[in-house]
């Protein structure tokens, strides 16, 4: 089998094939620019390869709700060009074959349910703390979406007491986002996230925030396995910090053996590692292709 | 069709028999004391009725994994005499129907997807906001289980800046339901939450705290609708002021006509008021018995 894979970020998209055991065979990568630029690269590269079915996982917003006119759309991203961009539209036009489409974390929260970390559970959740903080609902066997999709980068979490950062998202100031993601970092400690020491306050306070929306998660939703990528989550010095913040802010309340014994495998890097975007659009075009037959 | 229903409170149990539209033709209530009698209760009252299926909404903890050893029990609550109490198989011995097991907010939520506020809707958040704080979530047409059951009363939230009340939750102090459930209102403000002027302060330091956890379920899970019942929510004069603190939390970020247009619609009381729980345990037995079909 081959599939095609498009893992459209805000900053560079990703496209490769792969086949029903997640294997990627191939893959490419370019910058995003203008969407007609883009989307020419997308279709010039899987021009001829014979992909059976197309995956996407984009950055958002978009719409995915099948019975709109608007459906495959970007919508009201601050991106150039990209505002109401029919994304789904102009690859369907190019390749007659069964697409899917889904939040960028959507895709990757599947991709991790389909061969990664969560791999034969029905449910997690994937964050993606790097440049922004993006949410991945899959829950019930199913990708949540329901009015528009999930956003739970944008949740507010108590502030930490030593923290005067002000935050950074256009939109809320100190929600998740605007206080916890890379360019948090660097705008409080006047220096890249890369560069701080692994012992660094600063990671503690990253943790203090992370683990409150990620308990949160927990309340909220009970999914079986919290999944934390994107590039501040390459500081592994987060995830027993993390692990903790969880602990202390559910204080035994939820009593599952994963949360009270076996945190350790219960809140986890992706297991497809920087794979997980890619592979998790490349399940949503195995979907697709299911769906249709 | 006659499909029994138990709305299993931790204070009160109410046991009713209904049919697939809903309606509700008998109904007995009786105190949750000890559970042999409790049950013994519900068993009198059901038997010669002649149900086809029961359908049980239920207070929590309790496990709802259908692949457990325990599925259908109440594990942890502090209620004298339930801890670890099988709930389910005690009834399954007395009537050999089909049943439905969630939990009361659960249930009450998918009541709701069935007959009531969230009728043709395939997701919607139903919160309880009485002597504690109860969240069910309904979505993409499933209610959401996961590792355990969505226990989303006990978020926590920003404090407000005029709040110095410490909050009565256990196991968390000033979570959602420490500072926002009746007690919090009578211990705060030393008067039940019932005598309160509609335009005490109270209620927008309540709206304050219920707006923040309603905006973080819309960005994390995106509902179709939010439904708002329980004692509390009978103060009418909160959904207004609710409805502001999410518009404002939100500030314009989802950008859907529901949140932007179309509030007083989107965040609403029970459709089917006080029988929300009651009509949900009914749905969760017509379920039952579909499946069994």
């Amino acid at each position: 089998m081959r599939i095609g894979a498009i893992e459209a970020g805000g900053t560079k998209f990703v496209c490769g094939i792969g086949n029903e055991e997640g294997q990627i065979e191939d893959r490419v990568s370019f910058p995003t620019e203008q969407p007609e630029r883009t989307l020419g690269q997308v279709i010039d590269y899987f021009r001829g390869k014979g992909v059976e079915a197309i995956g996407v996982g984009s950055f958002g917003p978009i719409n995915i709700d099948r019975s709109s006119p608007q459906y495959g759309y970007v919508t009201t991203t601050p991106k150039p060009g990209w505002t109401d961009y029919p994304f789904l539209p102009v690859l369907k036009q190019a390749f007659d074959v069964p697409m899917g489409w889904d939040t960028d974390v959507n895709a990757a929260a599947f991709g991790e349910a389909t061969w990664g970390a969560a791999k034969g559970l029905d449910s997690c959740v994937y964050y993606t703390i790097g440049t922004g903080v993006g949410v991945g609902v899959y829950a019930e066997g199913r990708m949540i979406h329901g009015l528009v999709h999930p956003e739970g980068g944008h949740v507010l979490t108590r502030r930490h007491p030593d923290d005067a950062y002000e935050g950074f998202c256009p939109y809320h100031g100190d929600c998740l986002e605007g206080i916890a993601a890379g360019p948090a970092l660097e705008k409080r400690w006047k220096v890249k996230g890369s560069e701080l020491a692994e012992d660094h306050p600063a990671w503690r306070m990253e943790a203090f925030y992370i683990g409150q929306a990620v308990a949160n998660t927990v309340l909220t939703l009970s999914p079986k396995k919290i999944i934390l990528g994107g590039g501040v989550m390459h500081q592994m010095q987060l995830f027993p910090m993390i692990r903790e913040e969880v602990r202390k802010n559910l204080n035994g309340y939820v009593s599952a053996s994963a949360i009270l014994q076996e945190i350790d495998d219960y809140i986890v890097p992706p297991g497809l590692g920087d794979n997980a975007g890619l592979c998790g659009s490349l399940a949503l075009g195995l979907n697709a292709l299911r769906e249709r037959a």
